[in-house]
């Protein structure tokens, strides 16, 4: 590989956030207020790993930059979205998000509520932006709002609130996290797939392999993500279930790296793969 | 015309409701609340304006009510969000609507949030269900998307936040209303344009003069209802610039009367207007 995979997420993150903050700058310019919010929390650092996804999928299927960067930005804004509502004073209450202020300390709490549903409602125009045939553009519609509503994310939120207040079973948090976090890590790899032309829902055993095999790869870079997370940021909010709760620390890096594992034997039968395993191992803490 | 302009409205709500209970009923068995927080505001009464227009237009025009249906409960699902987000205490803090306890009175404000966001993702996939060709379906995204976003409703809602705090000329009055609540009125017929098989992208002129024509129709039906409101709703918050902060009510009146004649007027050229005829003249108060 001639690039690093951090020099790739840097440059990923480069060409999203240009996008995105092309996007969102054409808004009202006597009231800018709401264009300044959507743009306080979409166009600003992190490490862009949905967008990064969708980006290499697509490229390690054939597919253009051009096709992918319309649906990398549509998953981006709905992921930010889902971070502004989450920090509201009604839901999490959180006045801190990577050491910034949380939109809503910034611009109010109505400012950000409309912020999130701006983004929300914006993603799906972007989605269907761009030079793809219209049976994909509908296939990214109808997988952004399955994995991002009430089955997925949203869904996925209404459970961790009931977990603030109660303790979750192992297989009631398992199904937590793929609603919350590992539907639109999903969502994101398969609209690579979309942007490389490819169905998503055909019943054509190639495509349908191809389709299995990218879930199984998102679904394991997703969960092995999380089970990280929770282990970098052990014994911070004792009271909230995670996966320490049930597991010990080398038990779950034993699951992490099975899931990584996973994730990389998934990628067999295609070519290219050696982006998209460098970020596996990313992901689960391994790079060098 | 062999039914009365309420008796329509009363069979199109039953129709509406009908179909947003059945798309509404199909979510987490284990963990109902998201489901039941979005039928109590989705599932009630109410006029239904928005989707009335969407079936009657396309009626109008010769189509398929099971082509309508999918978008028309995609409009009212994001009507009802905009109230659940509207009522919450960060933005308008309403406990009361139509004399029902608000959603998050009922639900608490965080599953309000997410029942407002579980509404708005779940639109979009509505609105791609159904048999129209997937260029159609794509029309009908970028159209609720725009309309409903930040150059649309959202962006009305924000300028309406202004409005509380500092008085509004009235061309912004008008700019705000015409975004708030216009922009979706204005939707709602078109997609009954769409549902009926016709493009409102197209530059045909005769697809464009179609386009035209509803719009007119929608954009004045919607400011007649909306100024018709403010009529009846006068003196009840005597700090919220109105359009009755700029003209007297028989001003006010002949303005409904001078738009209602216009939408009317906009429907030339049509066959089958009866309808759409009667109900511009039942939203100006006009029905007997």
């Amino acid at each position: 590989m001639s690039k690093s995979i951090l020099t790739v997420l840097k440059d990923n993150a480069s060409l999203i956030t240009a996008a995105l903050t092309e996007r969102l700058s054409d808004q009202d310019e006597r009231y800018p207020v709401l264009a300044q919010a959507m743009r306080y929390s979409a166009c600003r650092g992190g490490k862009r790993i949905r967008p990064t996804l969708t980006l290499e999928v697509c490229r390690m299927l054939g597919g253009r930059d051009e096709d992918a960067l319309p649906l990398a930005c549509a998953i981006e804004m709905i992921h930010t979205y889902s971070l502004i509502h989450d920090d509201l004073p009604g839901m999490d209450n959180d006045t801190e998000r990577r050491g910034e202020p949380t939109n809503h300390v910034v611009f109010g709490e109505a400012n950000a509520i409309l912020a999130g549903d701006g983004l929300l409602t914006l993603a799906f125009e972007t989605a269907v932006d761009g030079a793809l045939p219209a049976e994909r553009k509908v296939e990214a519609v109808r997988l952004l709002s399955a994995m991002a509503g009430p089955r997925g994310m949203v869904g996925g939120q209404v459970i961790d609130l009931i977990g603030d207040r109660e303790r979750l079973d192992e297989e009631t948090l398992t199904r937590m996290e793929r609603m919350k976090t590992g539907c639109l890590i999903r969502c994101a790899a398969l609209l690579g797939v979309i942007a490389a032309g490819y169905s998503v829902e055909s019943d054509d055993p190639t495509d349908r392999a191809r389709t299995e095999a990218i879930c199984r790869y998102a679904e394991s870079v997703g969960l092995a993500f999380q089970i990280e997370d929770d282990i970098l940021d052990e014994g911070e909010e004792e009271s909230k279930t995670t996966f320490l709760t049930f597991l010990t620390v080398p038990e779950a890096r034993a699951r992490v790296e099975e899931l990584t594992e996973d994730a990389i034997a998934s990628l067999n039968g295609f070519e290219n793969t050696e982006i998209l395993i460098a970020l596996a191992e990313f992901l689960a803490g391994r790079e060098k």
